[in-house]
């Protein structure tokens, strides 16, 4: 054990500000340039696990991640955490709002500002940095010819900046999502709110092919949270799916899709089952719990043997 | 052991000519008035075995059959015998077809003959008995006023009939079918060319649940070889469904349709898994094999576990 | 027009009994001796109309109809009529229950009045016929060695006989099912209460093709009240499927799914829409009306032209 | 018409560079911060059209792409481009590879030339900018403290830098995806070879809905080549799909998936029909050909009126 956890620096990201909501933290939280490097240094044993971003990234990552998740040296997911989108716009302590033309940032972090910066600050000039981070650092410079920046209240406070407007996102719902990944290992207990996560190759790319893999989930009343189709590298023309699926892999009903795709499909990569971090709990459908499927195995084998 | 087998009778009826084709028979065959007198019979442990119609018979029965299979006791179907369906006109030894004017015979069987009658007795009525072996019956009595009856060599030769002209049917390529029944067991031993005999309940009427019923068998590479939807006697309104599935019990792929049916139907009555009557063995589709069953689960276990 | 409608004779079977509780009848009802005699009888305008039995009939002939329906030159279904099976025991007048000891009836009668016989009259003997009405016909001349008949009220009556016992079937609940066929022609009205009936050939034999079939019905929100496989005379090991579906070949989503079964089927056989007799009007899904069909047609032509 | 194109900038984005393989480009294109500007500016009359990215795109965007395409007034998408990803190092003339020990460049650049920098110049530095072509930008001031940047070779060229090292991304198949959008109005002609993108809000979120709204699809043949799940904005928990479908809305089996879809979903946004940029005609499947469909709606109504 490294007693380290990496996360998608540098230090202030909302992947650095997720990292620390995470229980019984690890005494050393390290930066990595890409989910690449941070996935790597999990592999060679340099820290303990990793936090990158899955899904709606406000700096980017998420192909990377599941790329690198499907195409690398096998990883398990362990947990997943979610971040509610909140900026806020700093400034060097002293600088007034009215004092503010010039602003840098990343540019998705503009993005999702933009209706407020047109609002509030018409005037201003909007230039682009490689993250948030990175725009706090820049303003945190006394010479900076920028006077203010659009980030998280983590990065504002990691530089000691100043809040002159806070919550100023244009879509006060916005969350993204980040996944806490090992090496394989047995997967955490089952909690009854529990995500597994997969990736499945199908054998042809025909108009049912796609139906026919999610009669092996609807077919089990295994909801899906997520699916993206993803071009997959190794034959052209074949697609792969990365998919978030309802339930743990102790779960019957999911272990049964997991079995009957991996039959079926060209290949299937598990990546782990976690407990989701909304804590929603799915309803089984009639049939499809636990009980329903021993029941079942129970009866089969009474008919094999009467 | 009662040494007994039982069968639709009276003897000579096609049911009676399809016993005689079973290999190992025992030493008494009876007829019975009705399939549910056989099939009761069983039962009670009177016979071994009854031979009952299942599709297509000319002296019909085959709702009988169904229904009594279905909310009787259970019982268990052994084999199948398919029997071509051939028609003779016999007459008493010494009559002519051209002295041919009254015909006694089943209905279903001049249905099936009515051309050949029309084209070569134009003149002849044709009278209803309740089955071609009660029209055999009949002729062979000296003093009956009929002069012939369509019925098979069985019953012709039964009655030591003399046949007046042969294949008569319209149809040459018509096949009846039976299926063996005993009292519950364990199933003959897989052949790969084989069959299984079900009831399915569903839990609801709407458009999709017949077709989710049908993606338990499709997600397995389950083709089936008849289904009928059957009014259920419980309630008004719900719809069961007769049908039989390639594959054994034992068949992996058959055993987790027939568990995948018993969690998400209403219930679920299996009637048996016996060899199919004309041998044909199923190409068992990609990733749908005991093979890759076992490899499956061996994969999950892994994951579980690593 | 021939002022003459047809059906499954003889006089005093429950088709004939069927038939008398359709409206309007006109002046001649005539018995024919198959249902194949009957249908070609319209084929050839000697009668308007013929009634036969498609489901669940006491007296058989309902392979007969869906064969001929299927195979021979194209009718047309103009309603159904649902009967209600109720068996009595017909004597001649003045004699006792207790002094029946023979009994003659149509096997498939008996079959549904074991229990009543074995109770009521333990030691009697039961003789086969071809009909009920011809079981009635045989009680009524005084020369019979029978003293008995099971057969309807209306066979009964016909023959002038007593009812000794009334409703003695052993499910009091049996419905039988016939269909009123006329030459083809416009289709009778939509009333909201309609039944479509049709045969469908499918292109192959694998396990989805039955699914794929029936996502044509499921994906418009159709429901069926009746599917059958039916062994297909054309191509050995080809399936075809006899059935019945919810609404009018004027509803929006059954023409969707007529269309969509005929391109992507071998052949497609219209048989009508007609009311239901029962009168059961089903709710259509959310999205299938007519109105629905209108505004996603007006939707895309929009999306075409702007 | 303005005689302008946008894009997403700054000039020598990857964006950039696959704008200049449009045909007929206007006499001005417009670089702008954000999607969300570029799109916006469509709407506003400032240019004729914007190239945005959709798939992969390295330097992000494809989230901002697909909300606000979804939730913003309504566009069209008219063509689409694909750009092999390829990365040069570029440096100032005179610089040579091994003075190289500082670069600048977007983080995901740098991850995608990871194994070529670590084996190359394992003691560089690598530092973050919003952009490869920002990189470019500083590496082309004579000022700058870093040596290098990992950019396209538009932006390399713009730029006026040397390329030291070219090809250098660790895979060398990656190619991302771009859309050219204007208002709304007629689609692009069908060429045989077309893509149709829409967006798909499900009424619930029960296992079995994504299966039923891809049976519209599949039901008539039509393949998918793109399908990715949204976290809906209306409703919590809701989720929508946004989905590249082979075939132009002119086609007769999409038009058919539109309507069925817009009848059974929540809603339906349809984004455009437009030739697809690898050329690949799809084959239709037997039966769902444009003669296939009017052979159908023929057979129906002359059913309808014989």
């Amino acid at each position: 054990m490294t007693n380290a956890y990496g996360y998608l620096g540098p230090a202030g990201t909302f992947c650095h500000e997720a990292l620390l909501t995470v229980p019984d933290l690890p005494g050393h939280l390290r930066p990595y340039p890409s989910v690449v490097a941070a996935l790597d240094a999990v592999r060679k044993d340099q820290i303990d696990a990793a936090l990158v971003p899955i899904e709606n990234n406000i700096e980017g990552g998420v192909s990377a991640t599941l790329d690198n998740l499907t195409y690398g040296e096998t990883l398990m997911i362990r947990s997943e955490v979610l971040l509610p989108v909140e900026f806020n716009l700093y400034v060097r302590p002293g600088t007034a709002l009215s004092d503010v033309t010039r602003i840098v940032t990343h540019p998705h972090a503009y993005a999702q500002c933009r209706e407020w910066v047109q609002t509030n600050l018409p005037g201003a000039t909007v230039s682009e940095g490689g993250s948030t981070a990175a725009g706090a650092a820049e303003i945190a410079d006394p010479n900076s010819r920028y006077h203010a920046t659009i980030c998280s209240q983590a990065a504002g406070e990691l530089h000691d900046l100043e809040a002159v407007a806070t919550a100023i996102a244009d879509n006060k719902q916005a969350v993204t999502r980040f996944i806490l990944v090992t090496k394989p290992g047995p997967p955490p207990e089952r909690t009854g709110a529990d995500k597994t996560t997969l990736v499945v190759f199908l054998r042809d790319d025909e108009a049912g092919a796609l139906l026919r893999m999610l009669e092996q989930f609807a077919s089990r009343g295994v909801n899906l949270s997520r699916i993206e189709s993803r071009p997959s590298r190794l034959v052209r023309g074949h697609y792969s799916f990365s998919i978030d699926a309802e339930g743990h892999i102790n779960d019957h009903r999911v272990a049964g899709a997991l079995k009957g795709l991996k039959r079926t499909s060209r290949d299937v990569i598990f990546l782990g089952s976690y407990p989701r971090a909304n804590g929603f709990r799915p309803q089984v459908p009639e049939g499809q719990s636990d009980d329903s499927y021993h029941a079942a195995e129970a009866w089969l084998k009474d008919l094999r043997q009467r």
